[in-house]
């Protein structure tokens, strides 16, 4: 009953979890530069209040992908969530279920996407890490498919892992009971044996990245709207675009892959701005509030998603946590949606912020 | 003896209020970043002195509404002042008295507002809240015109309360004793059912809260004049003038309404330009000295409100602590008023402040 | 031995003065937010270095009033230096001396102009305070004339004096034994009684204050030139110029007089453009080391003062204090000017500064 | 196994440096202003990700003044490395032989500059140090040519030692078995007295301070290529490649030369600007990761220097630490490589880095 946003269930969540597994989920890469911008930057944006707006018939409802959607907030695809939970993306699916969410399954989910579809009837969506040999790829394709997913989620900004400092620090490592579940069934792959003038970066991890033939490759090769998330280069965006991809997530892994790439707050402008309103944009990253869903829907995202406060709150009360995080999410937009005058999502837009001269040029400008 | 500041009163009443009441009145809503905002926007504005200037016949006399003030600084609307003092409202009446202020009486005053126009004959000014029913409002304002209130102002950035996280963790409630006691005489409205598809905010308050039919209503249904309080967007500003209304209070009700928006410096200047000269307009929102009363004032504010610093005062030392504040605030204004070389308050103006040019443009734009 | 730049002194200066004296001298008026200024002003200022010049025939010399100075850094006036030190200004003095350093004299000094007089044969400048009855300021400027002070620094930034917060706090009080000696040959000006419906301040403090016809009263009986202190608005620079008045002294009294006022750094830029470069201008507050006095030449002064970090070295160690810092201050300056290629305070301009574009148009403006 | 980045060295450095040793390496001049902002300024740039990119063929191999460099990470001239290892320079010499990394050595080496050659066969430069006598100067550059070294880095910033506070309050010395080795076989300057007229600066170290002529000569007598490092000002930056140096290196000496002086980061984009694509341009000061590594090749910079971070590898262990060190930097700058989308150096530019108009127009004005 002390809880009252999410940032208690962040709080409380370091007495849940043990110390390496908190500062694995916690951390960021690099020097954190990203990690912090993505909370920081939401402070910098700024809303102005309307009055006496007839809002009686206010909702959250929306469509994306052709797709109904009861609230602009989705649960963002996080691996391995028994690290926490020892029911793991079940007690998520679970708590989705009960608040009408969609939930995005991660590839490296510790349950089996099949599990998870069992658990949770409403929306959901499938995200897809290639695979080094296609036919695991297409198998993973075909089985989400199978399992009533709705859209890939197609995650390219982590084709290197890029190191969590506060994680080795803390000397975290996988517990052996926690996998990668739906990837079991698949040989992995050969270890390829590197020169001693070759890079294992290089010659290693990006010999084995997608490139835009393989994306072109899936595409052709499924029926499901496929979104793309990790952009944040409006010119990536305008190709993937073109392509033929129906969204792009807006995101930098949570500070999780590239160190010192800007928070979505601070691209958003330009990447709506570069793909016009017909292409689906969703964002993520230091998503703490209901302001803050407000905010990224108002710089142009059609929805948010939210990635560690759902561990949090799995990590403290299971599927319980996870609504309730939810439900605040939810009550907060909806307090912002009424005290700005926007009794829909159609409303939300620039002209819900305050800006300064400065920062308005500030969004507005890439070199 | 220590006391020599507006601070010291806010820091010394932490031993005179109970924890719990004194995070409800210190705490604003979501992540505070409002209620930061009112602080630090002073430190962002710069004054600069101008030398021998007579000031000999200096002044703080002003006109508000047609009615003459000894001060530009009000009591803002607070509610509940029991909570801090046993005899709440009273106390702070009389230290209006005795330094010649204007008090507004919240509609939710602890002391029904027959009892406070008692302790204080001076100018007084009732705060309305739109109640459900239409017949409670009006009745209130037939009672506050008849207890000698000279004008009405209306609050409306409050349909939603905003949870108050600090108050919440600190398991604030509200004491059987203190009550709204202009409301005792009124039948509470009835309690709608929602439907699990509703929401409690769109469908339950919103769809109970004020709307420009009601405030036009209001306009035609008395003779004093009626100010809006709560205006942060000069659009509202504008509407509201043209509807009739007397003047404006720029406020983000101290951080605890939408929390986000600017505060009272960031905004003035504009809603000032969008007004123009005619429409009064008040400013609140982390006013703590007289350098702050001077700093709205010369951002095109008439005069100014103070909220927890009157509670701060009452708590430490009764009618004598609120009074003590308002004669510290007004020295510190004359301070001002005499090193700026401006012996009235209509000498102050944007001239009176040193801009950079980059502060300049931040208050010049909206977008 | 560990004393290696003037804030080890004022470290070390806590040990040696009493709490309360300290916080008197250490403290600012109102909020602060000026005397933060003036010490974080400076780090927003950048140096370039310069490479190869031939700065073999260097030297610090300069022309102030058409008298030869060895260094461009004075000693600002400081009342009352018996509050750090039993002798008071004369040890000063001799530090003065020693350095071959102009001491400007306060009206407040706790030894009277003439002791101070004879302790210091170099340049000496009077400080001079109107006071009440124009034939004790004009006995003060024949006093000080005849002990061969050669310019008058008036200073009109602080008629009034405004609350020094902390001070008060740790209930600093005078000392019966530091008293204005200059002033105790003069009788006291009568005391006013006010009526309730006056302001101390108005007509009060301000009904004694100096008006422009006093300015020019004084410029007409004496030949000395006249330097005004406190000077921060571009049209009062110009106004006094134009009267006749020999040069201007840009400085919020080291944040001690309107609190709230920028720092020298940022408005010298306008006031040297406001004058041209005829005009002579002193500037003061925060000056910590010799680099901050390069970035004051560099901004458009002629010469620069320190205050607190006199009565610093004062405390600590008396005449070899004062001297010692003096030293460091111009040790430091030289090692600027040989990194930037100044080997002569002529070569100090803007040039010497890196400014990004912002900080280029926050110098410029003025609204 | 804790050790995740250089920041973990730098931590702990401390306990196996004496404290002040310590503090003399890891302090700067004046108020440490430029200390800070070389640490900060990297934070100030932001990264973009670039999606799909193939990187395969990705290698860090690059070409500085027609030598061939497997990475463009050098180690920095850093003086009398025996105060943190008993063998000094040849440890470091040992680390960059194992890396295959260019080693710049000192004027001031603890070992000789013959020892370090013989310890290190691959690509090494010599920092040169104008000697007072040009016999000496003459004969050091004899001594690098004659040891393999392939290019002179002539250091112009530091004609005084400006004071580092910290080692000076810490109580630093130079224990007497770390000398300058190489400049033992020559007769010290004769020591000039001066007047007490003159000044130890200008008339002391400057009088002998190396002016452009030196350059000229130097030129003249050496067909090795010449760097010149301690470049921040454009003008300099022309001057210097208009006489025939052949490159520069953009450094404020790591904050110990004229305190108050902006970091590369700010100054690289204006120095490349003013000598176009052919001149060969270093920069140094504050790296401590690869991703600060990539931001000074993406601002322009051919090739990155580390300084303090070498020290710190060398005294927690030695060869190895070096070693550790520069191949973190290496990883590191290969991650961002392959996540920007940059297979080769080629491909680093500004269009790697997010701007906001504002830090936009920073970079692109001097004044
Ligand atoms: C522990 C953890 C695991 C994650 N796993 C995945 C994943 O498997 N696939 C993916 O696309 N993103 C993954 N992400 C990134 C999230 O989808 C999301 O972009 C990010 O968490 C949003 O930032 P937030 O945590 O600040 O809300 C993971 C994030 C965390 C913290
Ligand atoms: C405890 C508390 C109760 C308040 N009650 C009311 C109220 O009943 N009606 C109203 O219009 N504003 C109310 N306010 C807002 C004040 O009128 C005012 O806008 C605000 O306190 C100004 O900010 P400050 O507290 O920083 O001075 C309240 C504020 C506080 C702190
Ligand atoms: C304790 C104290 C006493 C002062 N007395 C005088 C004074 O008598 N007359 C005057 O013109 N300025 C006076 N000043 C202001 C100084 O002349 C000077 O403007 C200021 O100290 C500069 O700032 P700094 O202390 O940061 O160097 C005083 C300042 C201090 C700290
Ligand atoms: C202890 C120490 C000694 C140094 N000695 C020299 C030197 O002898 N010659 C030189 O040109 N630079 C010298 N430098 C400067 C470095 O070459 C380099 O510019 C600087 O250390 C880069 O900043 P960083 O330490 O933050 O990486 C020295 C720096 C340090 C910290």
């Amino acid at each position: 009953s002390d809880i009252t946003c999410v940032a208690d269930y962040e709080a409380l969540a370091k007495d849940y979890i043990d110390t390496p597994v908190y500062e694995y989920i916690a951390g960021g890469s690099g020097n954190e530069q990203s990690l912090r911008a993505n909370i920081e930057a939401f402070q910098s944006v700024q809303l102005v209040n309307r009055l006496l707006v007839d809002c009686s018939a206010g909702t959250t409802a929306t469509q994306l992908l052709g797709q109904s959607f009861r609230h602009p907030v989705l649960l963002a695809p996080v691996a391995y969530q028994k690290l926490v939970h020892p029911l793991g993306e079940l007690e998520t699916a679970r708590a989705a279920e009960a608040l009408d969410t969609c939930m995005v399954t991660s590839t490296l989910s510790s349950c089996t996407l099949e599990e998870i579809a069992q658990a949770h009837q409403g929306n959901r969506w499938f995200q897809l890490y290639f695979q080094v040999d296609r036919a695991h790829t297409l198998d993973l394709v075909r089985r989400a498919e199978a399992a009533g997913y709705s859209a890939l989620m197609v995650t390219l900004d982590a084709s290197i892992q890029a190191s969590n400092r506060r994680a080795k620090r803390a000397g975290f490592q996988f517990p052996t009971a926690v996998r990668p579940e739906n990837l079991q069934r698949y040989q992995p792959p050969q270890q390829v044996t590197l020169s001693t003038d070759q890079s294992v970066i290089f010659q290693g991890a990006m010999a084995e990245a997608p490139g835009w033939s393989d994306l072109e490759w899936l595409l052709a090769n499924t029926s499901l709207p496929v979104l793309v998330k990790g952009v944040l280069h409006p010119n990536d965006a305008k190709q993937l675009a073109a392509m033929g991809v129906s969204g792009v997530v807006v995101s930098n892994h949570g500070g999780r892959a590239l160190d010192g790439v800007p928070s979505a707050v601070h691209v958003l402008p330009q990447i709506r701005a570069a793909l016009g309103k017909d292409v689906t944009v969703l964002a993520d990253g230091g998503v703490r509030s209901g302001y803050d869903v407000f905010k990224l829907l108002a710089l142009g995202a059609d929805a948010v998603m939210v990635g560690r406060p759902l561990l949090y709150g799995l990590a403290v009360a299971g599927a319980l946590g996870v609504a309730h995080i939810l439900r605040m999410l939810r009550d907060e937009l909806e307090v912002c949606m009424a005290l700005t005058g926007c009794p829909t999502l159609q409303e939300i837009d620039r002209q819900c912020l305050w800006h300064s001269e400065q920062e308005t040029n500030q969004h507005a400008h890439r070199d």
